[in-house]
């Protein structure tokens, strides 16, 4: 059976017990930016529940344009005001190469992609520049609540970045 | 008590019982691309585990560069194989006026963003059109298995796209 199967019959399951449908608004209006990293469960880990929050995740958790065009939706369209950027420990883009992969790309398939990777080299320095390009958006409107945290794949602990 | 606020709360409980560190690769060799929104519990409804899947999650769940940037990584750094695209009812996107957004923010700052918002009339064609997007390609080196879904947000069920 394929992992997406599997998938499939937990969600027969799930669907059983569901209470029922929530608003289309995040209730604690709040979006959370974070890395798709497969350790970060975000309802457990973060206490959230189901209608809290958007939540908007990429490689790195970095504020590309796609999750600045998401995130000007959430705030403008669905009522959110904080924002809170979650970067983590041992993520796949510390001290990863752009260059090679961008060229192992193109030799593959004949064309260079148009986007950068993006890999980092301090994790906490990275975290404050994710915040600065929040706080630096014009097409944010709620700018006054943006932080910073790192977590801790080890722990599950967050630690805020100021 | 902000709303930020509460989740740093919650996290130092939910760090009290955690059983320890996984892999930085997802065990099941899984993506799953989906919506932004808030009523997605992806470990529950999915009933995935820590160090189960990537998760990459934009606005409206749409395979943008930045997504198919995430997914190449996924794949060629991380080892997964399977990608599974949730569309969801009850969209923001759906119907969305990408035109007034666009003109809306450029009215107020000055300057139109380079992203389009990405709305959409249908929601089984454009899950669709999602999972082709992503079968198209050339950069993600495993596209046999590629599977649309669309999340019922009053049931919590996932139906297949075919």
């Amino acid at each position: 059976m394929s992992a997406i199967d599997h998938l499939v019959h937990a969600n027969a399951r799930f669907a059983e017990t569901f209470p029922g449908p929530r608003p289309l608004r995040p209730k604690l209006r709040l979006t959370v930016i974070t890395c798709m990293d497969s350790r970060l469960d975000l309802f457990g880990a973060l206490g959230l529940d189901i209608g809290d929050a958007h939540l908007i995740r990429n490689a790195g958790g970095i504020p590309t344009d796609d999750v600045l065009r998401s995130l000007a939706l959430s705030q403008r369209a669905l009522g959110t005001r904080e924002v809170v950027i979650i970067h983590h420990t041992q993520c796949g883009m510390d001290g990863f190469d752009d260059d090679a992969f961008r060229a192992e790309l193109e030799a593959e398939s004949g064309e260079a992609p148009p986007w950068r990777v993006a890999g980092f080299t301090d994790l906490y320095e990275d975290t404050r520049r994710s915040v600065e390009t929040v706080r630096n958006c014009a097409w944010i409107p709620h700018r006054e609540d943006v932080r910073g945290f790192v977590f801790d794949v080890a722990t599950a602990t967050i630690t805020e970045v100021t």
